[in-house]
């Protein structure tokens, strides 16, 4: 099962959400056409095949405008839904409901698409290889990102850095300022504190090479080809975790993943995922 | 020229996608690596022909981190680029600029690529029909409405409404509570402001009907085939602005807007649009 | 009954205006004078003839501080008081209950305030002319306004823009600056979403005159006189809505409704509405 | 001079009130008809007599719009202005100014017509009695009260209490609560800070003559009769602070001065003050 | 008993602190180890001997986490307690209760550590001169100040000014600018309402001397020898509060107390108390 | 020199810190007697020896209220400083100035005094055993972890985590819940991303030899005895980062140093740090 971020980190998107979408006059619509009392039973469907992520988000947004909501999950954020499966019951002042259904829709259905195509890469590469993850990277809709790397892991994915400041990852830029990757590394380790893990990033195996002597925890291979990764991972032996990084798609990444590198990461799984299709059907 | 909207209606969700990825530590890499007065200049450069959306975001992302930093921007939001074109030109101090650069991107990459998908809609309606604009919906990343419906209107777009609140808009659960077309027509008549529009959907040439003596600014056309909008086109005479929504993508955008409706709503522009390619080089 | 609008849109006023009140001491002479525990009953009554509006932001006041206490509404917003009535029935811990009296009071006497005075507005141009509305304008407290155009509604009134974004008001500086009403409306037609309304404001016949062949939704007569509202009125013959604005008072309402306008827009409505007389008395 | 309080107070305010008013799409009236980079020099003028405060309201609303906008108060806050009185001239932006406007008049209006309420009632006492202080409550609007506390300074007032935490102030429901006078003033006095006053409210002879041993800083005499006030300032002879509360409005509060309290509380300053009529004009 | 500040004003407090230590992923180790659904009792025990103040924090953070858990105080604030003895019995969600101990331990242990050392101060004065008030400063941790103030009250002292605006403080450089002390309490006078009281520092008895007939409401001698502290009590003989401040310690301050000053002032209350040790065990 | 963090993640503690002492009122003592424009010119002076950080709190404090004063620091955080010494110039507005100093101070010394106290723990441990590092811990105050820990780098220590999700730390009721140490370190291994470290508590060396075999980053060894510090330094002989926790003081921290762990963590750095005695003296 997947472990759950706490309501408390999603209570404020979910607030900034509705009050975007309430504006000044809140639901007009459902306030001219709708009985204040009247209550609406409804059932959150799928649509397309698709992995659930965000049904927290759902929750709360009901339960925000209608505290006196009930809403049961009949599935569990990382299972795999058919079209026409119901994901959760819900009950509700008819009003409320109406108002928060887009809210929770566009929340739910976002996430679930992230958490869909990170399950499509996964899918890509199982079994070749060295058993590749997927991960995500700091690609992330502003705002949403403990959100959509909770999706990633729904969808089976690894996380890479949460944020600037929970790993060090060197890139060409700051080889570029330090004049070489291994005085980077040099002064990366004399910076990180013992609970800090250091990655570097690499263009070339030469590289490469001038990095391995400084025992990086993770280096990142990018825009290599399938041959120079091949040699990368001949010339590691396990000694350090590789990842893949640059031109991954759902066509490359089994390829990639067959030269042996432990990690893959994918800006698209959060950058350019699609939408997976959940309807608000009332019953 | 697109009207830009405030730096102030801005500047809080480039201030909460900054503190969300320098979280407590700040960028630990730019602090180990590089200088704390090295200057830096660079150039935001698209890798990918599209629209551009977001400068702002881009410009007040350096800003946030950097007061004295410079930035010029070489084309205008709206503006068409090709791959290598060079957005806009950045000097900033080298850490300040380093740590802002993912949140420029994020928000400057997400943006062009809704302005894009829009474009791409935009273009294959063109000369066909009556001039059918494409319109957005409310089916937009939390937090960040404002800027998506912006970016569609950079890509040609025509914006639906912003919230709940800016119109009505009549769906099925609310002619399902007020028994009819008819009557929620009628409710919602008497409690819109004279400055509130009032949309109704209809699933069918018969609730079309029942819609058309209520007057109301706007129909929707819910998941019609082709010869059922053809006929609504026809039943109404350009006396109502009618809307066609449901099934909407870029191979049947064009059949729809020959069949005369003038508007044309597509979810995808906002929850399925990829991001636009576009890096940060230093020079 | 009037839509009530949703408690999340009130909390966040609610809580800012307990925590102005508190400081950072909290309700000392209460933690002095009253045992902690103690509970006390109470009725928020009426010392005023008037319309009640805003019971939710006492109900809410009180539950703020004490969750457990009970809120029994006797009327409903939009209902007319006399002196002695009583609105609502408390219990609550007494601390809690002291401390919440003031923002409870503030509050509730403010958009009582307001819809009573819309209610006058509303009585004096009962039956004249063609029906008249009494409309509000963006005169309202800053922080407030969505709900002030709540009382506006509970005491009869029609709301006009909730803000610069809902809808177009062409202006005398707009009208400048494009160098006339036909240049402004040709623009604001062109810039307009299909479910935005257009309205222009005009200061003279002729203005009325040029302005009516582009078709706005509603034309604002500022500062006409009574004749030339008649003429007005004459010259569109219902084709547009036609507002007046300027110079109106309990004294002018019913003269400038008679003349056939459909709208009367009123800023006295919210920027100058006394309080109207609510106690919390001990029972 | 008026000590100014500091803008860091005052910018949220400003900032949540442009945000109300800008909504999502900010102000698409300017946007449609006025060029972007359009300037627009302007004066703040007024159309009634009264007394001036919150300019710095006004500059702080146009300056969040366009930090590049110049403002130049002619007068000062606590002055007197007379229609046509030019209070500030600004050059701007454009569309910033536009944007602004109402923003700024809807702050400056508001505190001015409270500092000008106030000014008529110390100016209704002047010369009276023992040279009776006009002070305001906290019946203020919620969210604003350092700024209406401001403008009662500025018109000429005194400030009571600015929340619930600042002074003890023991009422009818304190007094029941401790079954007496005497004892609420003995708990109230041990609860106290050395820097903090006490008051109490008394309503009738008796209850002063109860009080008095208890040497509170303040007694408040409660909807006393004029005959009662008099006796009241007989009985006490300067030893304490008498504040007359209750029923007072222009009519009265020269009669009640003159009995020779010190202080007299009016909660109409500021919970029923007019907005002073101040317009933005293009020069 | 203290009497408890209200939940609306810790809330915020706790909210913060928790999202501070949840950060963007949550509490991985619990997610990694702990069933979802598993439940925890515990009981927060004092390690040491002190005085209890907080135990509302300790409760709000874990139900933030846990709407349904359970949290028994043992103790009040301000209760003594030993090493070993039981705070409070907690049953929660096992994850939810390890997520929150640290922000929970945090506060409480900090605001008990300020008792316990106010408390000390306390009792080392106690008996000795007139009976000497420990009073706290404003030197007090950013965003903490009304809690700190809280706690200061459960170890039995008194409250200094809770900001810059509840009291008038002059001290060295505000005599400065005015010329003299007398100047300064001139102005002062004319500025306080009339339930704001005035505290001058003086450094001399000449310049006791000079502020005595202005009849301020505290004086404050700033770091007088305790033979100018007698003569400054001898000199005023109780007409005036005077607080002693300066170099006050555990040594020092009852040989101060002596002197017959009625307050003593001490900066490291709030800015030097090291935490209560208290844990959190499970049982 | 130390990194500093970006002012974006300090401006946030600083005006919360001033908008807590400034009220409603603002600094009502520097209103009644300085006056409006007068400038003052002031240096912040040590009164101690010891570590300076924070400099930008106190740069921030003073332009937050004034933003054309000038601040020229003369020292950089980390430096040592002695009693008189200057650590900045500043020249502002006097009122500004002075309303800021409180704030500005309570920043600036807390800091520095953490600051001084890891400098006191790192000379402690100079030279001994294997150059053993003082980290910080969790035991934070609420709101100011990121410049605490900040504050304990100047110091010269070395950061722990900084929330509960950038690193896993297997802690006693972890292992509790998992049954042993070995199935808690499974568990987290399989939750743990590439770039997350793994920490473990143990408290026996028989759990240090049940951890070893799974191979953690980090092996705290929680209040072990010297002997056993020295034991489970010779059993992992380098191949893990033994870290020592627990009754560290300074009086015992360089006997544990001499055993060889690698980091010695101390919560006393944060939660017991008494203020540095820094002021502000006019010139």
């Amino acid at each position: 099962m997947i472990a759950p971020i706490p309501d408390l980190l999603i209570q404020p998107v979910v607030s900034a959400a509705l009050a975007e979408d309430l504006g000044r006059a809140g639901d007009v619509t459902a306030q001219a056409c709708i009985e204040a009392h009247a209550r609406l039973s409804a059932v959150f469907a799928a649509r397309q095949n698709g992995i659930v992520a965000g049904l927290a988000c759902a929750r709360l947004s009901v339960m925000a405008l209608d505290p006196s909501a009930t809403f049961e999950a009949m599935v569990a954020d990382g299972d795999e839904v058919q079209p026409g499966d119901v994901l959760a019951k819900v009950e509700a002042n008819a009003r409320a409901l109406l108002s928060a259904e887009r809210t929770a829709l566009n929340l739910l259905g976002r996430l679930s698409g992230v958490a869909t195509l990170t399950r499509d890469y996964v899918q890509a590469v199982a079994g070749a290889g060295a058993g590749a993850r997927i991960a995500d990277t700091r690609k992330t809709t502003p705002g949403l990102r403990h959100l959509e790397k909770y999706a990633v892991r729904c969808g089976g994915g690894l996380n890479h850095r949460f944020g600037l400041d929970d790993a060090i990852l060197i890139k060409d830029n700051h080889v570029a300022a330090c004049g070489g990757v291994g005085e980077a590394l040099t002064r990366a380790r004399a910076a990180a504190g013992h609970l800090m893990k250091i990655e570097v990033e690499v263009d070339s195996l030469s590289q490469l090479e001038e990095a391995l002597p400084h025992r990086p925890d993770v280096i990142m291979l990018d825009n290599f080809s399938l041959d120079d990764l091949r040699k990368a991972v001949a010339m590691t032996g396990g000694a350090v975790i590789l990842e893949a990084s640059g031109g991954v798609n759902l066509q490359t990444v089994r390829g990639i993943a067959e030269t042996g590198v432990q990690v893959i990461s994918v800006g698209a799984l959060t950058h350019s995922a699609s939408v997976l299709d959940i309807g608000l059907d009332a019953v």
